[in-house]
């Protein structure tokens, strides 16, 4: 059986109620997420074997993530204690025309200030099949991008296949470096990378070249060029994304293995309980997918998608649906009739 | 003036707020109802007078029933006490792709543990005109079947109008009998009956037959073989709802006195605040209607159809609506302007 | 730089959450409003000075009430303070084809009882360029329309530009005149008037004519005779508000300075958090566009529209955003992407 | 059996929560009371039947203050519907050293502007035994107070029995005439009379002794000379109240039949969760205390003290305790152990 | 290490909230506790091993029970599921002089209705070294009490040390036996026994004798006569509750190893947040002194009675402190400063 | 009159409420303080003009703090604006024997990232007579401490009267250096000191000596050491805070003029709704005194202590009472009776 690991930041999230704005808010939410960890979840969820290698600080509020680690059996058993604070982030939940907003607070936090030996990686990746990272990490700080490489070359050598998730965020890489220089020999060990075209081409220092998703006949050339500068790439996909509105997304995606291009029908999402963590769960049912029928890459692409568009009726950044529900949603059926 | 009667089963519901799944909750909210309660609740609200008839436990829980039967107006002096506990129903609200969920735990209630005795039909029908029941109540348990069989014959002995919303629910049924053996004969009394075709051919036993709600022609007859197997029938009519999302459906309704079909326009409801007691919203209407309107059959179905959209926009099990403001829906006016 | 003083009533408003009715509320959400302070607090928004000009009790609710003007940065330093109590709007909002409800508790409040005195006009309009009133203070009492034809004659006489939101409620006007019988003297000083042209004329003692507001070629000889009643009249502008449900509004605007008719591409709105108030952010959108961008009326009119469709995804009376918000909704972006 | 009739005001209360200062809260807690109506509600909690005079407005309030009563079993086939307003008051709950606050908002209620004809006493007590009323009623208005009059003769005409509880209120009695001009000729015909002996003194005209209630040897004459002034008094009882701090009261008890005092044991009531109501508590107690135990004085006394003591432990106006409840605290157990 | 292995039911605990009545919540608080599973988790909370066994339904209830085992780090790989429903208790939280109410809703549960095989007690008790049982258990069916029998006997055979609370409930035991009749076989088992020694007298056949555990002459006779009856019984504690009110306890407790009586110091409780759960608090943290300070009996105790105490301030069913806090208090810090 | 201004951190404040555990907290409440915005809160309250310096983050949660000083009517004029975040404290707030807990988060916040340039201080003293300073801020980073210094010298320059609340926290002071290396030189500008004996003794590198405040005849001797270390001092103060538990604390507090010892009665604080903040209280409550009182230093200290126990019975770091609360829980009447 697989056992997936996952590599990244948890954090606090801090998000106002009932649509309110940040300055309307006496109270905020607290609930606990983070790319990878969102990723974890959705494949506990799906009964597979999990582990997430994070650091948290010794205080309460890191007592707190690690608690909801367990609570979603998430693997704990390899996460690093230390540091000085959790990071945060702050989420006010937009609606119709205004959109969403987050306020980063996660400077300085445990894992930013991972150092040297805070992860065993040849002992954390023992049994493991399929590493997991993100864009996000080698963003938040050059201790965090070392580790990830560390991770990542350890991956490789010891055979697993490695995922990652684009991610990019432009109000992260702060510490000095551009993408360009970090993200290259980080993808060059990836089997499957998630994002658009152009953030790839931008993370590998490619000129954007805006494709158009609907035209299957230019997009293998347009992928091809990953592959080319990804050695070891077997699977590119993209999450598409039309935003209506705030409350109001259509959802698609593209899954592309060097050879064929698989196109899901767009779904429309209407409303949005919360769109945070809905390209997690693509990603995590993406790995599920490619594990669970990978040869079919059709349905593993479908599963993707209905998992993507499942996330934005939960609230939180994690992806709460059983792999009843998304396979019921992947076949079909997503007329919300009552179960009862 | 009429005075209506409804027998049945009111629940203690606990619902999680917000779009919520039952594993984030840390409260739930917490009301009373049950389809046959939301009928007489609807009726109450529209000025007639009614009785409603159901055995809650002498304890805390119980009281809080009794409380809101009578902060709701809804008659209450004929309410037996006793038995161990009040049905619970755990109600997790859907949105968008995602339906609701439902999971009873509404076994050895007070009214499915009900003994011979608990009611007195012949002084509970002294002075009413109407009797509404539901498929709900034989299916709980065999001495709510046998109770809802002596009430529906003393009712019918007094000369009352019957009624019956048929509402299968495929997880109760559970003591042993299938609908088929019990609610041909408790049919057999009714005056109208509430429901698809094709459930109530399959309580009665027949075949299913997938009609087509939109072909005028071929619903006569469908509706025809109800009225051969039911020999007191007058009316039966059918609650249409296109289900596009948990958050968005769409309504309308045909009613079928034997001789004509009526067809009300099709109604598009989103967003949906709460869809749980909108069938008893429907009937509840439906009833109002037949009473109120009866040489003008559309305009019963009319009002049935408003009364049923308007539930989707009320929070909780039954319709806390005004006359007037069904009324002022019925007749075009459903644009939700400020009303200041 | 400009200081725009708005004069009326800033009143307690008690509403019930998540859509439940008033009979479900056991809280209400206790907030702060009024259409004219809501023009002050969005000008504040946008970096202009303000002053509110209104009277309130000497007692903790009044005291609230002036923490809410101070905390938005609205100037209060002409606040009057007397009188018995702070008036109350109830406010249950409504869903889908349930329109919201608003219950009036506003009679023998401070303002509505305002004396001779209470305010000092000429010291209040020191410094000032704009005063904008609107016709529910002349509705609320005898005392407050003398109040408003005071300080509109002494703005007059300073030479500040007048602008008025024509805002009818039937439900005030109740103290013994008509509007006919006092607002063409008030909009006679008036610069800037916003209103449907049917309101305006019923106002103006004309007969209502039902206009086309696509009709570009009828509109202006329409507006024109407002402008023939309204010697100092220089802009006209009218909300479009096309009401699909409580949950969607359709928001155009069309603005006539007397030679030319703008109109604003009409945006969709859905779903609605809060629609009260959106007319008041339409008009101070409109007296910020006017004041800014004067030479360019398409501009201050989307601006206006802008405003006022944002509106409706905020929570209370006023409309909490910023100018560039406004601005990057104003130039096409009504995505509601992430902002992260 | 008895039937006890209470006149006065109900009001919309608004209290926040969780001790918070008024300029805290964001919401408020959202309930129906009034000193007359608690009185109704005690006694129909230990199952007698009560009728409530009052008047509401035609609206939303209204109606969600006439829902209450019902819902707690108070005869409402007398209130008055018209007026324009349901009279509030705001509570800010206090706690240790910090008292609470009551912010009036009840002037132009639509009791205090009710108008001759809106009862017909003859007719409200038919089958009435008891009737009681406050000494709140008379200060609101003049037309209050002479309803409250008209209500007293009918009531001696017709052979009741008449309670008053004097509370007395600073802040109202603002129309324009004293206590000791109205009370006199109204305190006439009670039998009991509840509260300080210098409250009744100050409101019969006499002038203030600061009694002291555990010096039994000086009371009954000082009692006595209500004997003197109100001719039909039968009972007088004050209720001691020694407030060590918001959270904490001590809370005992005097009865004077003219013959004898009764005294009841001090009882410690800490922490205080709600005192507002707890006269209207004792008041309740004692009248079911006279009418139940009126061969033994120290039992209704004793009842009327546990009463007021539970108010305490209960949020909101009202006494929401059992017969039982009172009846196992009188007895002695007040040690709040876990019923289970 | 030591592991101690639980059994008992675990139940949806439903409370009100800021001690209000039944009658007056909208919401119930959902958490997850039962007196065995409350002891599993304070021993978690301190560092040990534990399995918990109980049976849950296999529906969404069932698994946010599990979830909750989870979080809290209980061992739960022996979890038997099935069954109809997940047990649940309603909790009134009282203040003062009104105690707190429990209404149980329990019967029917996964856990009442278990059966053979459900549990296979060798295989859980493999690396076991203490069981603990309650006196609950037994009392709610038959089955329930059968396979407690199963599981003493095979823990008995097995060698571990052998733990229960009385836990007498008198409105279980409805199944038709007696505690006399079911619990002197199970406690003949026993090592440790906490409860009241009438408790025990009555659950063994004997006369109560009615204790004054403050005379430490007489304790050692009255329970000798426990060792007498149990042959494998090593300890005796009793939990001392003096109930102030329902806010305010004074806890102490005794402790006899059948040669030397242990008495502990009275500790005032004040206020109480929540004493539901602070004998499994006693219990848990007994365990924990015996396995720990075994020699020193007196610690032991003192830990019990700490731990008791400062379950009074946390909300829930189970005692949410660290290791390090009862320790802090056990040594005599109990000011309650902040830590900062 | 009096500009008092007041230079440290504010931070936002997250709390769980109602006693829960942070790792029960769903929510978070959230406010804004600090021990130097507290006392300016406090003197803003009384009536006194204040300007508080500090430095926020430009985002939103930075844009939250300031509105919450605006809406208190604290001078945020010279507020400097910058940095990457705001500081954040965590608070569980405890109860009984359970003491609250915070976890500090302010590392790396824009005041502790202070650069020269910040404040420009000879403009900030412009027109004010007070400055206040804590001995947090020189404890949060070298470069907070270099500024507080700067502050200190220019506000001596400007001959202004300088208070210090000596505030050790031994969670901070990370950044390398000691107290006794820093506070000397910042102290010996001060006029009025507030803090332990011992803290003031370590602070100024002394042995601590353990002092009895009750002892009025060694204690002048002990604080003359002060002032032969702060050669500006005249006044130092001794909050007394005896903690019977986090519930109850007993309240008192000594001043001393270098002649005479005063002594306030200890008061009775219980319960406590909030203790964090009261200190500040004290302060803010000394200065007031000061500067009204200050030829009756014993009223000064009174008011400082009545303004401290108010301060534990709100909700939040300020003290939202009036100087009217003050001055009469002051003058003897502290037993919160209802005012109404």
């Amino acid at each position: 059986m697989s056992k997936i690991v996952t590599f990244g930041e948890i954090m606090l999230r801090l998000s106002t109620e009932r649509h309110l704005r940040f300055i309307q808010a006496k109270t905020f939410a607290a609930s606990y997420g983070g790319g990878e960890f969102n990723v974890a979840v959705s494949l506990a969820n799906y009964g597979l074997e999990t582990d997430f290698i994070t650091k948290v600080p010794e205080n309460d509020i890191g007592a707190c993530a690690v608690k909801e680690m367990r609570k979603l059996k998430v693997g704990l058993d390899n996460v690093a204690y230390g540091g000085e604070r959790l990071g945060i982030y702050y989420l006010e939940t937009g609606a119709g025309t205004r959109g969403s907003k987050v306020v980063y607070d996660r400077s300085n936090s445990s894992l930013a200030t991972t150092k040297p030996g805070d992860f065993d990686w040849k002992k954390i990746f023992e049994g493991a099949t399929w590493f997991h990272w993100s864009g996000i990490t080698p963003a938040i700080s050059e201790s965090a991008a070392n580790q990830c490489l560390e991770a990542v070359k350890a991956a490789h050598e010891l055979g697993l296949k490695i995922s990652c998730d684009l991610n990019y965020r432009s109000k992260l890489w702060k510490y000095g470096k551009q993408p360009s220089e970090v993200m290259p020999e980080l993808l060059s060990y990836s089997h499957v990378i998630l994002g658009d075209i152009d953030t790839a081409y931008f993370m590998l220092g490619k000129n954007k070249v805006n494709p158009n998703y609907q035209d299957e006949k230019s997009l293998p050339s347009l992928y091809d060029a990953l592959f080319k500068l990804c050695p070891n790439l077997e699977f590119v996909a993209t999450t598409l994304r039309y935003s209506v509105s705030a409350s109001h997304q259509r959802i698609g995606g593209v899954l592309y293995d060097g050879k064929q291009i698989y196109n899901a029908h767009i779904k429309e999402v209407t409303p949005v309980v919360d769109r945070v963590g809905s390209g997690d769960a693509f990603m995590g049912g993406l790995i599920y997918g490619l594990l669970t029928y990978n040869q079919e890459l059709q349905k593993a692409l479908d599963f993707a998608v209905a998992a993507c568009c499942l996330k934005h009726t939960i609230s939180g950044d994690y992806n709460l649906v059983t792999l009843e529900e998304v396979e019921k949603m992947m076949t079909g059926d997503s007329t919300g009739k009552v179960s009862r």
